[in-house]
């Protein structure tokens, strides 16, 4: 009995069960249970946003892995019908063009009539939603199922169509955790938190890219270049994690649907290892990236335009106004017409998906000069194991058929990004940039049949990797970004042209960027949505220009001393969301701000007894506890603009007051900030 | 002559002389002038930054060749003394021990005799510049003849010292963009600009990790989390640019040297490419990712509470303050005594260089299986085809020697760290991580010798992806940062192991972040560096705390209306480096900041001629034209705490003055933030 009272007294005090005494080595499970109580604590204080985290990438890759799994039993359907209908060039016809017709209105029809919203890629959208501003049901998770059927069909569309997965998933992601963030506010009952919200989108941006390519690195990397102007370092590591669960459960589903053996990556090549390209070949890729940099300007002012044009042109706005699944179909049907493989469609590879596009351009044989001396006839249908004959055409070999399907496509895909169903554009634009590659790869290694001699040892020339450049500078060149380079490794399983590769992305990106706004940008600038240009200009005479210059000076008041019939009038005539109080009509000196919607509960739920001699003013409204939300951060007459955009850029605000010794003299918000940017990049003419 | 006229008159009305005339195609001649006008304008106007970026990318580069190419030779010359000094003992030792010791002291004595400040890896001091504070001197270029040499001896001193490039190589780095900046400002004759400055040592620094490791993606990545909380997409597109010029130009060097056949990554791999590592083996991974997680913990603690030692010790603090150079002598003799190969040193492979180290490691054959049935015997020298064996001993098998490895270099490395020379410290953490990842992967090919069988197929397990693994593994948790994947994948130049590595890595410092700070923070608390610490608190309670409770309220103002006398007094007991100028002595309204100089300037300037009736104030000073300089950002006491903390974070701010109702109540600093942080974090127990 002793043994047990000091028992009882040691181990940290607290009371042992006579059960537990029956057990072996009880100090020993104690210990052991205390240690895993301990652990657990840990993991739930640690986690709590990394279950959250770790949800978002396992369902949306589940949800990316079903969407790839229906689109291909799809795809193949359509090509086991046009093989087996028969000789009849009619229904050969007929089966190749109405499959995509009939999936690409059902998409525009079925999405449109569910959200307005949901056309394109949802990226720029998305841009201005974390930049701060509020898009009103942009992010509901009701549009989630609507989206998802609409990209499905989209991309059940194929080649034909030319339209990728990666912006709508963005979308669809971004929504996801968007949801998942709104659950965890109702079971935890935290209440919201604008940054911890912000967070999770970012993280959700990063999970898209990630499990649609299986690309962790690049899927943080370009969210990041794409959607935001500056992040945090703790936002790229919670992006991390999440979009590291995300392709990783993604590819652990193609293991275990028997399509790969283990993990590896999505476009797999096989370039030589040992010497991959020569150092004076380092020219020909910066070349390249400089032909892609001023392709992609041709794209963009292209894109730009036509997609102006489509707006602003009387028939086709009416079109897309009244019936939006004519005008797809209308698109579809000549984008099908165009890739009829018996036509035009033999001269452009059209037989291939956009999977095999890529797969056959990355190959790091020279078409060029294993066509040189046969000339093999165009098959009948594609052979699986030289899926490469199909860029081949006897009469117009290699070259012609790049060419041709460089020029068409050119247009083509300007033609498909107008059609208002949900669609990403980043895929096509990664395999036209493959392709102008190829083309010049292709070109040299016939240029230089011997390959390049270096250091005494000659080395053919790898086409594919110039694709791989050509895609990585082009895609890079149309976003923006740098990051494709490391998305072009990703997807390969190859980083052996690292340098090369980050040259032509660099040299792409200095043509792009100083002449064209990127593919998210120009559609922002078309669709008119709110954004915050950067500061181009970087004159010394900009340093200058402070927020006095530009500030919105009719501010509208309510003084402690404003009578109320004048409160009724303002709040009745104007409908800010906020009005800024001051201590009094004369001094105007800036207390905070209150809420519209409690100022008016407030004013209704006041007595509107006028005493006589006794005019009643707002204080006494406030006397009843009508809340006034405090202003946490001020401007001064004398900030810089740069100062003002950095604050903005950085804390993703919507307008900040402007106070002078106390005094409220004004507002600044993104409308000011605009104005005043674009007189600093373009000073208006002196009249 | 009218044709004379005509021409003249036509393209763009310019005149044109007789000798242009001459020439055939007068305009195609002038509009290929006009183009290459308009292009070199063009670049210009772009360029400015660029061509600083890229002289800074080559300079580097060179720099780091030169000094890789001086540590190869005169490590060649040790190992060539060492060989040729016959078979006594004592010699032999002798010829071991001194070069190191010598190198060692003199790299101490010498760095140190210029810079104190010169010592250790300058990452956590940059890390402190780049968050706002100026450390005076500390970028003087004035210091980069002394760190050069000294980093040089200290790599000459190979794998007896073990230690490593990349720190003082960033610090270099930067000193270098802030010299190559200052440069600027005085050749351009523009104002200095903060904003342009720290743009300028953030891309400093991305080229200080890209040209000693040939890899600017991680470089970028590495840089960026190391050093700062958040960073702006302008900064990184910049250091890309930069680090790949850095990078190009290094391994330009070494074709040119003929080392390389053609640009190639610096630690060239060749795993299996087709299945590298089965499904299951994931799972070895992430716990390989752990256990280098707890082996950093382990370290860091080991390493901050040794370093604490030494400095409070008397002995040791009282050698370092006096004789530093003594010190590294001793430390280096200790070192150099326990790596003496025929001694204890050949159970620790240190008759291999570092770099030699990590090639050996990252061997894709399972050594234990090629030991497992015959045991070569211990080479009297190292065979260059078989360096591996230089990890193997007969009686303790690879195995042992892998262990004992890790146990010594654990302890060493620590002292290592305490030396005060200039050098970095993540190349031995990068091999410690390999050989522990190793260790693990030997074990787990001779559990497993058949290989995993995973669909079928059976691959034997490649335990050099497990030392890839724990490379990136260890080093990322002891830095907290996750880029170390990207960087072993742009060392190695193969990126088959991605997902595994990346989901060990975040593995690692899951646990690394939960329970230690990183290195860089761990020497920033010990060197008592000022920081801004983390929220990590992300408790809801800690949201309600307000600037208000926490800022600092001694404030002192000196008002329009404060008599001459006492402004005197006030500049005279403090020194501060600005005033703040207020309305009058009663309202307190806030107009400005006085910087001191300016204010005694004027002070001195007037004559102290005291007019009976008429007392003189601060407004007399004012009006003869001391500048009072805005201030454009206020916060008032409802501020939240982690609204300030974000904007010193994200503004790189030193203090802001807090107003209410327009009148300065308050100022909030880095002190007051740390204070009410930690309060947040561990609340004060209750009295």
């Amino acid at each position: 009995m002793e043994e047990l009272v000091g028992l009882r007294e040691g181990s940290s005090g607290d009371p042992v069960t006579l059960q537990e005494l029956w057990g072996p080595c009880p100090r020993i499970r104690r210990g052991i249970r205390g240690g895993l109580e301990w652990l657990k604590k840990k993991l739930f204080r640690v986690g709590e946003d990394w279950y959250f985290l770790m949800t978002l990438g396992v369902l949306m890759a589940l949800i990316s892995y079903a969407m790839s799994f229906t689109v291909g039993r799809v795809a193949q359907a359509h090509k086991w019908l046009y093989q087996e209908i028969g000789e009849g060039h009619l229904l050969r016809y007929l089966s190749w063009a109405v499959y995509p017709i009939a999936l690409v209105s059902f998409s525009s029809g079925f999405s449109q009539s569910i959200t307005p919203s949901s056309g394109g890629s949802g990226i720029p959208e998305l841009k201005t939603i974390l930049s701060g501003v509020v898009l009103e049901d942009y992010l509901d998770i009701k549009n989630f199922g609507a989206k998802v059927v609409g990209l499905t069909c989209t991309l059940a569309g194929g080649s034909t169509i030319f339209l990728g997965k990666v912006g709508p998933f963005v979308h669809l992601s971004v929504m996801m955790a968007a949801y998942l963030g709104r659950l965890r506010v109702v079971t935890t009952g935290e209440p919201e938190n604008k940054s911890k919200q912000n967070e999770m989108l970012v993280a959700g941006a990063a999970v898209g890219v990630a499990t649609v390519f299986a690309a962790p690195f690049s899927g943080v990397l370009f969210s990041i270049e794409v959607m935001s102007s500056h992040f945090s370092v703790w936002d790229y590591w919670r992006g991390f994690f999440a979009a590291t669960c995300g392709a990783f459960m993604f590819r652990l589903l193609a293991v275990f649907n028997s399509e790969q053996e283990t993990i590896t990556s999505l476009f797999k090549t096989s370039f030589r290892v040992d010497i991959p390209f020569d150092l004076p070949e380092i020219f020909f890729f910066v070349a390249l990236g400089a032909i892609c940099g001023v392709l992609s300007c041709a794209y963009l002012f292209c894109q730009r335009t036509f997609l102006g044009f489509v707006k602003t042109n009387p028939v086709t706005s009416k079109l897309l106004a009244t019936s939006k699944p004519l005008y797809s179909a209308l698109a579809a049907l000549i984008l099908a017409s165009l890739t009829y493989p018996p036509g035009v469609g033999r001269f452009m590879a059209s037989r291939l998906s956009m999977r095999e596009h890529l797969d056959t351009l990355f190959d790091n044989n020279s078409w060029a000069l294993m066509t040189r001396n046969s000339s093999p006839p165009w098959p009948a249908e594609p052979d699986p194991h030289n899926l490469w004959f199909e860029w081949y055409h006897p009469r117009f070999t290699i070259f012609g058929t790049l060419a041709f399907f460089l020029v068409m496509k050119f247009w083509m895909l300007i033609l498909a990004t107008t059609i208002p169903i949900p669609a990403g554009y980043f895929m096509p634009i990664f395999i036209f940039g493959a392709a102008t590659g190829r083309l010049i790869g292709e070109a040299l290694s016939l240029a230089f049949p011997e390959g390049i001699v270096a250091g005494g040892v000659t080395n053919p020339i790898v086409p594919g990797g110039y694709a791989l450049a050509g895609a990585a500078a082009f895609s890079g060149a149309v976003t923006h970004t740098i990051s494709t380079a490391l998305l072009a490794f990703e997807m390969t399983g190859q980083i052996v042209h690292a340098l090369p590769v980050l040259m032509a992305v660099l040299a792409a990106n200095a043509i792009a960027q100083s002449f064209q706004p990127s593919f998210y940008d120009g559609t922002i600038i078309v669709k008119k949505l709110p954004y915050l240009p950067w500061i181009r200009c970087r004159k010394i005479s900009s340093h200058r220009v402070v927020v006095e210059h530009f500030m919105n000076r009719g501010i509208t008041t309510l003084a402690k001393d404003t009578p109320l019939e004048e409160v009724v009038k303002v709040v009745t005539s104007t409908d800010l969301a906020e009005y800024p109080l001051v201590e009094s009509t004369e001094s105007q000196v800036l207390l905070g701000t209150m809420r519209r919607a409690a100022l008016v509960q407030a004013l209704q739920a006041e007595p509107l007894s006028w005493a006589p001699g006794h005019q009643r003013c707002l204080q006494d409204v406030l006397a009843t506890g009508c809340p006034v939300e405090p202003v946490t951060l001020l401007l001064s007459p004398e900030t810089s603009l740069h100062q003002a955009h950095n604050l903005f850029e950085l804390l993703n605000l919507q307008f900040l007051f402007v106070t002078s010794r106390g005094r409220a003299v004004g507002t600044v918000s993104w409308v000011e900030l605009k104005k005043a940017i674009s007189n600093v990049t373009n000073p208006p003419a002196p009249k």
